[in-house]
């Protein structure tokens, strides 16, 4: 058995349960899926009735909780929730928004996003979600290799990102020793701690478990005779990108590298549902009992797509009271597989974890808008050119869309209004949203070729 | 009613019970000196038995725990521990020393000092002394006027310190909200979430605590209308400092301005055993049946003195298990008042905190040495003139004390000799150390005016 080996997932596995939580981590998935179903339509009239931001906002779509009657129905009809609008309702009813749930004394912890751009979004969590959150998490952690007698290496920042804080309180909730170093121990120390302290677990973004183990090499620390056996990366997509978890575990002495939260976010912390296990090489597990994620058409959240078609990715909290999410649109891009998995573990993966960021959606006058939704309509209307730009402004209190947009040739003014008025017409149609059409000469707009930036957001400019 | 007085810890106490165990806070004392007297019989017994530092440094001695019969004797026989001892003892039994007291498996945490000049010295914390620190934290907690509908901002640093990770365990322990921005987050920010959140209570350094309040009237933040009712100081004297009290209350929107922790150290936490209350007006309780503090004289450790007497503060762990703390010595100057207090608690306390810091104690061959008690025997040794130095140095394995002392007046080569063989003679005596004495011309040395530096240190400089 070589170094690597003995401190490896696999030793660790044959020397403990291999399952945190037996029963839900191998229920059959038709099982589990009316366990969601009930949970959904549960949240569903839980956020309808008491948290007024939501009310609004399936008021506003004409959406009730009792048209769910099955997980299609959930896709299909529920709107989603974009980070735009937490944001904008924050703002609004501050400091946690009309979307809390629970009374302010019921609080255990307020986290925030960094708010480099400004104020922070704020994040509450009630006691009984905090304590909740424990049992998930520790699963997670358990299919990551984690084991009572680990001592674990947390080096996130301990401040108003909620990621480390979630880690630091599962584990200690699984019975394993924390050395929370965070984000201020100089790097050269945190190797030393993990060759001298005896190290089992390194908690750390991608980018930084590299430059630990760069540093490693350069400072002469021996790794591969240290404990250290796995190592969990989150934060960043790195952990499910074959070359840098190679490059991961040749420099951290032949660790186990296993992605943690690939396809959450803030959001859905401190609910620690999707993690890696020692099978996946890369990508993660969806503890969908927990939040349960969907793989949903790109351009259309309500559009269900099949395992092994890339699309967006939709996350629901279908126990959490507070500050719950309801099919949040997280932005990231992802592609489902719910073939077994070799650990024993029923639930379906992300396997390549999350791979792309889509076009951030528009929140126009309470509706989401995709601008590859718009992108559609254009090509499809005979007579557009090849170049558009999509405008917002917001005129009083209202945001205004408007798509300017090339004619394929020169054309008199009353040709122009007239394909205008008509792309104006199938824009309503496909988007439920008025837009003003503006159709401008061939050749008005510089031709996009690599990564297009059309959508010009004015909104923003205001009072800034 | 005031704002000021509507955030108070008066109001506070009127609307919940006022003690967090009032069993324990408003014991009779003569009760509660039995209690500590049977666990410091406890507590060295089980060192000696289970500890090899312990054992070494009570054998070096000649100390059996069975010596002590009274809380006397406890502070007339046991040698102290001082901070040296500890470093020393970590630096030959990596990474925990021969104090750990537990199988490294037990270990719910793990921290340690800022380790600014080297290797940080490492605090293992168990699980079950984790657990039971949490009681007396949240009677510290209490007594400084935190409820469980707080929401609490912690902006101490949340790395290798200690202190910061004992408060927000208490704090969840006693079921407050904790907002732990720690050290990452930008001042102003702070500033923000103390009036924008409806923060209750602040944890922070006294000068932190001075410089969210100054930059809060500088961005015209109006923390007088805010929530803020209690300021919590730790780290820093500055909370028993009458005009830095003012300053930070009138900064920090007339909030109570409470000290924690004077008197502690982060070998003693994340025991919080010494805290103001809204009586004390500065200085801390000691809740001396969690760790047990005694003033000692300064050149003396094992001579107690009086209340009302300035002298060096000593502390012992009466229940932890994991590097247990018996009689540490923590190199600062307070004073006792056990006159009762308005509060209703029946603890001691250090009125005045800690005020000043005494000579570091050496450490040679085992054996504590006060400089203070050296310059003792030259002033009393006929024919020694006004300066010296004590020279430190490492000769193989042992460390070496050599006293260079001026005579008074010339002297032939016989009488020089004579003086040093007397004064050798007496500091042995005095120190139970044998000391190299070297009799020099008058004026050898620069006189000393101002805090004295007579100790000449020069084992740190081996290897370095």
């Amino acid at each position: 058995m070589t170094a690597a080996e003995r401190r490896s997932v696999a030793r660790r596995e044959s020397e403990h349960p291999r399952f945190f939580n037996a029963e839900r981590e191998t229920m059959e998935p038709a099982r589990r899926e009316e366990i969601v179903l009930a949970r959904v339509r549960h949240q569903l009239t839980y956020v309808y009735e008491h948290v007024p931001f939501y009310r609004r906002h399936y008021d506003a779509h004409g959406f009730k909780p009792q048209d769910v009657a099955s997980l299609e129905d959930f896709t299909r009809k529920v709107p989603v929730v974009t980070k735009k609008q937490l944001v904008a309702d924050q703002a609004e009813h501050p400091p946690f928004g009309s979307y809390l749930g629970v009374e302010r004394s019921e609080l255990a912890r307020i986290q925030g996003s960094s708010g480099t751009s400004g104020r922070p979004t704020l994040y509450g969590i009630s006691t009984d979600d905090w304590q909740r959150s424990h049992e998930v998490s520790c699963m997670a952690l358990w299919s990551a290799g984690v084991r009572p007698d680990d001592v674990v290496q947390i080096s996130f920042p301990f401040s108003l990102f909620l990621g480390g804080w979630g880690l630091l309180q599962a584990c200690e909730a699984l019975g394993a020793c924390v050395l929370p170093v965070g984000s201020l121990v100089p790097t050269d120390q945190q190797v030393r701690f993990l060759a001298d302290v005896g190290v089992d677990v390194l908690v750390a973004t991608p980018s930084y478990a590299l430059h630990l183990g760069r540093r490693a090499a350069e400072l002469g620390v021996d790794l591969d005779g240290s404990q250290l056996g796995v190592v969990i990366v989150a934060g960043e997509p790195g952990g499910s990108v074959p070359a840098i978890r190679q490059s991961m575990s040749e420099l951290l002495g032949g660790a186990d590298v296993i992605d943690l939260g690939a396809g959450s976010s803030s959001e859905l912390y401190p609910f620690y549902a999707n993690v890696g296990c020692r099978h996946t090489d890369g990508g993660v597990h969806l503890i969908q009992d927990e939040n349960f994620t969907e793989i949903v058409a790109k351009d259309d959240p309500n559009e269900p797509v099949a395992p092994g078609t890339s699309g967006g990715v939709v996350a629901t909290h279908l126990w959490r009271r507070s500050q719950p999410m309801i099919r949040f649109w997280l932005g990231d891009e992802g592609v489902l597989d719910d073939a077994p998995c070799a650990c024993g573990r029923t639930y379906p993966r992300l396997p390549k974890g999350v791979y792309g960021r889509l076009d951030d959606m528009l929140l126009i006058r309470g509706a989401n808008v995709y601008p590859s939704a718009i992108d559609a309509v254009v090509r499809e209307t005979p007579g557009t050119g090849p170049e558009y730009r999509i405008v917002v402004e917001r005129r009083g209190e209202l945001d205004e869309l408007r798509v300017e947009v090339e004619s394929e040739a020169p054309l008199a003014a009353e040709d122009a209004s007239g394909l205008g008025a008509e792309l104006g017409r199938r824009l309503k149609e496909a988007l439920s949203v008025r837009v003003d059409v503006a159709v401008k000469e061939p050749g008005s707009f510089e031709t996009q070729v690599f990564k297009a930036r059309r959508v010009v957001d004015r909104r923003a400019a205001v009072g800034s």
